[in-house]
């Protein structure tokens, strides 16, 4: 669409880096040619040459629509590779579309830059993208791409697909059900935290190599899509750990009015997670796990599921190769309670992100 | 998803009116709130309480797919009241939706605040997408609320159904199609220009009331659904006219692989329109023709229809209270010329908007 020819004040020095001088993108057109490559020929994308992409449904399944847009100094750091953060903005949206049970179809994405982007960020970034939707077995259906003030921000929509009547809600958990999360939580926060200020590493006594797996969740999120047939034949309920994973269970418990309790010191934790609870005294480590629980960025997948089906669960996820714990249980009622180490309610200076 | 805790030098003053002193919105879940009855109750978008909408295709038919976001300062003008920024994020997707004959069904909208908006801003803006999305016969379906340096940005996802195989696309016009467009082209410009620079009102002749139309169709423009049957049964090809008439019918020159031939002259044109471009001495309204035609935001309808069937898309139009104009034809090879008023070659600066 047209917009208001900008003045040049508007533009700050904030992604400067995102070009040199002379191989600046000239021309949407240019952008486009860039990022056609990732619809994969695929007839509904018309090549990014229609005003809109087409999407024909497979018979007996139903589409679950997300929308999660990352922006630059917010959702992650200034200068990350360009790589990583195309990585990211799908990885994030497909983490959802994971969490409901539902088969990733395709995307559309709009890209706002605050100036135009070199060919270089821009062919590094779609690699980025072709990685993840590779990994991720979707594609690029259509999109939008402006110029304005403001961070660097890739908004997009993801495309999933379920048999009909199968997604999984967050509103339907039932007393009585056992609570599961997957993989670790806390490493992407203690990744944020080695990016921002390296000299953490040795504080929480990690080496080198420690390092990398908790910066690498924070930069290249595994959306655990290997879960969705397990999700779908024995949850109540699950949604993507996003926001900190007490306020996400606190989401899902309103939503499905239902109270819960979780055992903090069952939360799984990586071997830097360990080492990071370790690092202090014993009466501290109880606010160490309650940070780790409370931070954000996990996504991982939360699921209820009911006990008698608790094994076949168990037995389904492991087949499919991906890690989960018991965390917690849901009873009638309302509330969470969090137990910490000593059984006693763990203290907590917050539950999780919140943008206001 | 989680957010890296901003720095407070982020924010700048661009929209503190937003937001009165001690009437901020506090937390995510206050504007989520605010924003779940607009959808309407329907079953897929769980009140905004889950992690995705879901979306049953009816059979039979195809999902036509847009996203395109608006942001302050950038697509409309900074202050502009709440309820017509709404009305305008989701007109500018349907819009898309309409020139490819598709029927309107939800959206997805991700808001991205620099500042906590105020309960009566929100509210204000909740009023006017439940206009726009009444008038458009549509409803939210879920979406994404962030805090984020930079302008006010309304990201829209909308989502339209098409009988199967019967979308519109822009990228099979032939040789020999006649080529119409719906409406007037060129008021939204003026109505910007107008907005900016009063005083151009006495300089076009227009009385107060002729400012009216031209300002309406930069605020609150009126994507052509009605139209859709039309196009549906008639029209080889179709594009929303988004970014200049020229520029656009370019495009669908290019995609098409057809030359193409367009009468300014014939352009259709309000009486704001004929008034600006009667306001200069003779020699000098080829370059206002070219303005208009050349200036985007129109929200109109470019439609490529086979010389047969031009009765029947005309009738098919009025009959659906859709004003079009006959304003050029396509030929075999490649290349756009625009005849001027008087036959020759219209000098064209432009064709068109574009962000980079």
């Amino acid at each position: 669409m047209r917009a208001i020819p900008m003045r040049g004040c508007y533009f700050g020095g904030m992604t400067s880096r995102h070009q040199e001088p002379g191989d600046r993108l000239h021309g949407e057109e240019a952008i486009v040619a860039l990022l056609a490559p990732l619809t994969e020929g695929v007839a509904g994308a018309f090549g990014l040459k229609d005003d809109c992409a087409l999407l024909t449904p497979e018979p007996g399944t139903e589409l679950v629509l997300k929308t999660d847009p990352i922006a630059e100094g917010v959702h992650f750091l200034p200068g990350e590779a360009p790589g990583d953060i195309a990585w990211k903005a799908l990885a994030v949206n497909v983490s959802d579309l994971a969490a409901k049970g539902a088969t990733p179809v395709g995307y559309l994405m709009a890209l706002s830059f605050p100036e135009a982007p070199s060919r270089q960020w821009l062919s590094t970034f779609v690699a980025g993208l072709r990685e993840a939707q590779t990994r991720f077995r979707c594609h690029l259906l259509g999109g939008d791409t402006d110029r304005r003030p403001g961070p660097l921000t890739v908004s997009i929509t993801a495309i999933g697909a379920v048999p009909q009547g199968q997604m999984v809600r967050r509103g339907s958990a039932k007393p009585g059900d056992l609570l599961f999360v997957s993989g670790t939580i806390g490493d992407a926060a203690l990744g944020l935290a080695l990016l921002r200020e390296p000299s953490r590493a040795a504080e929480w006594f990690l080496n080198d190599l420690q390092t990398v797996g908790p910066i690498r969740c924070y930069r290249r999120p595994e959306p655990r899509l290997a879960l969705g047939p397990a999700l779908r034949q024995y949850a109540s309920a699950a949604m993507d750990v996003s926001d900190g994973l007490v306020k996400d269970l606190d989401r899902m418990l309103r939503a499905s009015a239902v109270a819960g309790r979780l055992r903090a010191a069952d939360v799984p934790r990586s071997v830097a997670g360990n080492k990071f609870v370790a690092a202090v005294p014993n009466h501290e480590s109880g606010r160490r796990l309650a940070q780790l629980i409370t931070a954000g960025d996990d996504y991982e997948v939360l699921a209820a599921v009911p006990a008698r089906h608790a094994a076949g669960f168990r037995a389904a996820a492991a087949a499919a190769g991906v890690p989960v714990t018991e965390i917690g249980h849901l009873a009638a009622g309302t509330g969470l309670v969090v137990d910490g180490a000593d059984g006693r309610p763990l203290p907590l200076d917050r539950t999780g992100w919140d943008h206001f």
